[in-house]
């Protein structure tokens, strides 16, 4: 078959036509056609989190995790400390890109197959009361494990926390409400779960927190209040925007609203989720995580006991198939991770989980199942 | 007509179906196919200024400005000085970005109108010793001023001090070729004359240069070092690339190299530059530089004198006829600026002279000749 391969990796995603089509047009960055593009996108993104009066939505170019730098080096004064909530590989990054910036960062590890803990946090707050701000993941990647925003938000402005959120993977999929969850940046992109492509990502930030950011940055690129008072000026981004790149996000968010919202696609996730679990149960596969704290974004699963499994052939043989898998994280166990995102329903999750068949039998694996653990 | 409009800025530029096209597929960023593409694209680039084997070149994503922000950041140790050679907007916003960053930073200016000066460096590397780089904007996109990299270059070298040439405007249209022009950096960018889409940014780094560069970031996402070094090892980028604007540009490069390289290029813009102008001319417009210090890459012309004039109408109504242009950036005079860059020709330089002679008869404008000055 000459069809594209499906992505099953937790981004770049498969992404609609109508929306790669979207960038066979040339915008002028200075136009004022570009200019309203940009202005009704950040108030579809606004609207997603109910963030109308209260907060302010900021792109920035680039990829997810220069949204999660230029947040933290805008909204954390030099003189804080941030505290950083790790159970996987993306906490870790956080918590680098916070030290090399030159922030005091303090990790609290967690376990890798466990949220993060409010209880915990609790515990550290008020044991160092020089914390300024909190770096949590919403859904870390890593593993696919789902974190419990709302309890941290509580913890963080019960005590007076600025809370800094890297929702990447969960944006648009998992509910964020800013009318009971308080933040004071939360971070996004454009090649996940709204389904864009990548290449820019946005930062919500509170408006308070904004209103005292001016000056933090140790970077021209990635200050957001230098980025947000000019859009604000002049409706422009202050470099050049991937023009391209946001005429597909644009596009992206229209499906995204005629589908319904962040309902319809948590919905439709999770019948994907489903329908995989389901299905690589048949072939002998378990999933890392237990379901209870599995969000329908991205899952791990154990690699198969058998010892004709190789990570990269059964990736090739999958591939031949049509769909690309994406390799484990994690340090201790060896895994593999499948994706659950992107233009892609329960049908497209049959097929893959029947190409992943034709791959075991294609090796000679005769089962999915992992060592006993 | 139902065509899209013709972009004469200095970038995003009008860029050819081919490339755009290029777009219409998703990749995924860890799959050998991605790879293979970024392997290809940076041995292109490298043969681009004949820097096979001497160095390296590393992609970043975001606009050009996160590039120079990034080269500055990864090539400056943090007890370095950089002295940037400042004739007009772009040296003043190098200068911006190293000094908020904490490195130290002297600006030398200069005249808007004129290149900058081998014989005033030299002058002032012999001032202060504590300079340990010098900041260079090849082509001056403020005004359009070509300033002299062969003689900066050469001083640098001589006197052992790092180069670093925000090139952006200039790459693959004027000749730059590294066995002639020692530099530490060079830093370029995807929409501009590669004629690819905006999103991504690619710097040069000279081995040497590169070799002793490890810890000196304070950026995570922006250090070049560890974006290389992990290339280097993956063949990835280190987080997510903008697939989409990666595989554009690859079309386009493979474009560029079809249509005869460099010099192919240089005479396609100068052909461009040389319809603009003399057509300008008859309608009464001047241009700002001396012919002598003019780059073909973007023309800044003076206003018209005629009361009559004013930039917003006058841009509408070129733009009801099919071309965007581009305010000017002086601070003293008024001017705009027409572009000669992107996946246009001569034919259309005549057109877009046409639609300023029809605005100009809508707008009643008898003539476009300034004020004396």
């Amino acid at each position: 078959m000459d069809r594209d391969a499906i992505l099953l990796t937790p981004g770049p995603l498969t992404t609609t036509q109508r929306t790669k089509v979207a960038m066979l047009r040339d915008w002028g960055s200075w136009d004022a056609g570009f200019i309203a593009m940009t202005a009704e996108l950040r108030k579809h993104l606004l609207e997603i989190v109910h963030g109308e009066g209260t907060h302010v939505v900021v792109p920035l170019q680039g990829s997810g995790t220069f949204a999660v730098e230029a947040a933290v080096a805008t909204l954390v004064p030099k003189g804080g400390h941030v505290l950083v909530l790790d159970n996987g590989a993306y906490c870790k990054r956080l918590g680098k890109l916070a030290t090399l910036m030159g922030r005091k960062t303090t990790i609290l590890p967690h376990a890798e197959d466990a949220p993060v803990s409010a209880a915990a946090l609790e515990a550290a707050l008020a044991g160092d009361a020089s914390i300024s701000h909190v770096g949590l993941i919403h859904c870390e990647t890593g593993t696919g494990v789902r974190n419990p925003l709302r309890e941290i938000a509580d913890v963080c402005s019960r005590r007076g926390k600025g809370l800094i959120v890297d929702a990447m993977s969960s944006f648009a999929a998992l509910p964020i409400d800013v009318r009971e969850i308080r933040f004071d940046a939360l971070v996004a992109a454009s090649g996940k779960c709204l389904e864009g492509v990548p290449g820019m990502g946005f930062v919500f930030v509170r408006n308070e927190a904004m209103a005292g950011a001016a000056g933090n940055s140790h970077s021209l690129a990635m200050d957001l209040h230098d980025q947000h008072v000019y859009m604000e000026k002049t409706g422009q981004w202050r470099f050049t925007p991937p023009t391209h790149v946001v005429a597909a996000l644009a596009e992206a968010v229209q499906q995204f609203v005629e589908e319904g919202g962040q309902p319809a696609r948590l919905g439709r996730y999770t019948a994907n989720c489903e329908a995989l679990v389901s299905g690589m149960a048949r072939l002998g596969f378990e999933p890392f995580l237990d379901p209870a704290i599995q969000a329908p974004i991205i899952l791990t699963f154990h690699a198969p006991a058998d010892p004709r499994y190789e990570f990269r052939a059964f990736y090739e043989a999958v591939k031949a198939r049509g769909f690309i898998l994406y390799p484990g994280k994690l340090t201790q166990l060896e895994t593999f991770r499948v994706g659950c995102i992107g233009a892609i329903g329960p049908g497209e999750m049959r097929e893959a989980v029947a190409a992943i068949a034709g791959a075991m039998a294609k090796l000679g694996l005769s089962s999915g199942a992992p060592n006993r653990h």
